[in-house]
């Protein structure tokens, strides 16, 4: 299949990555650098990504920034910003591109652990990992020409402990590999309107 | 318990109030109307809704509005629309308001079946109500002074039948009592961080 991969370059699309270029042609999009560039929080970068790529028969978006601190000093500014890009950035990857996935294609978006398992500061996460759990679910019946629809939702990857590790006391690390599988279950299998959990 | 009551005159407003009331004082809140006025969109409207009516023990919130439409049609303003509204409306009822409900209080949202038993035309309410669950098992966590978050999500109340029936073939009606128990599990049980169903 032609996957187009959003956020190829980071640790969960490189997982993503690593698990479906073997069987598949993967049309790697990132914000910045040697890939094609899109930035999923402006709607015209969307647009202009479809245009430049024509028709595939799978989107994984595994792109989103949300805001991460005490719930005490988080603002409705912080709050939207994980809700207009996270949430609807990956939205708009799936309404704008209606009409570029082939007939039984498929979407997979990428939510996260937090709004099963919450850490501190992650109320902004939570929420929009859960919109993203309930867009699947309310979309999937709606998709046209036999498209699906999934969202994984990794806990923190083994890759990322570096980085984000020392917020996420006694969570089980997954390895990158199994967060592979999850898109390879989502591109390949029958599932449609399903939150695929790695933890 | 002072419990502030916002939205008490739509039908899942109506099933709080009638549960709540033998046992608590109420103040009702509506956006039109004979009660205090507020409207959750408009975030001054909050805060003056609190100044007007000091500390609490317990906020309940049935207020908030989603776009309906195919999801072939829908836009990013409709989406952003239940995201703003339904969402950030209740969201900011939360920041707005923790320093107005007392020790040991609660905050209860409102959300919905549709993210786990999907409609035609309900992608944006599902995305809104995950939104909802993500938020406050997130929120639950970081809460000061023992105050606790839930959100109630009811399938279609039986007073709602005449106006939304047709839109939920087959789904079992939920009766205006059970979902007033819920109301009265969150408000005064002990969990927090819950996604109390009724269905």
């Amino acid at each position: 299949m032609k996957v187009l991969l959003i956020g190829s370059t980071g640790d969960i699309g490189r997982a993503a990555l690593e698990a479906l270029s073997p069987s598949h042609e993967i049309v790697e999009v990132s914000r910045r650098g040697t890939h094609i560039n899109a930035d999923i929080s402006d709607r015209d970068s969307i647009v202009e990504m479809y245009q430049k790529i024509g028709k595939v028969d799978a989107v994984v978006c595994a792109a989103g920034n949300v805001h991460f601190g005490p719930l005490s000093e988080f603002t409705h500014d912080q709050f939207m910003f994980g809700l207009t890009d996270k949430v609807m950035g990956q939205i708009n990857v799936v309404l704008e591109g209606l009409n570029w996935v082939n007939d039984g294609g498929s979407f997979t978006l990428t939510s996260g652990v937090l709004d099963r398992d919450p850490i501190r500061s992650g109320a902004g996460a939570a929420t929009a990992n859960g919109a993203l759990g309930g867009f699947v679910v309310g979309s999937a019946i709606e998709m046209p020409r036999g498209i699906r629809i999934n969202v994984v939702s990794p806990g923190l990857l083994d890759v990322s402990e570096a980085r984000y590790g020392a917020f996420f006391p006694g969570h089980e690390r997954v390895s990158a590999q199994r967060v592979g599988l999850a898109y390879i279950k989502s591109v390949e299998g029958p599932g449609t309107g399903k939150v695929i959990i790695v933890e």
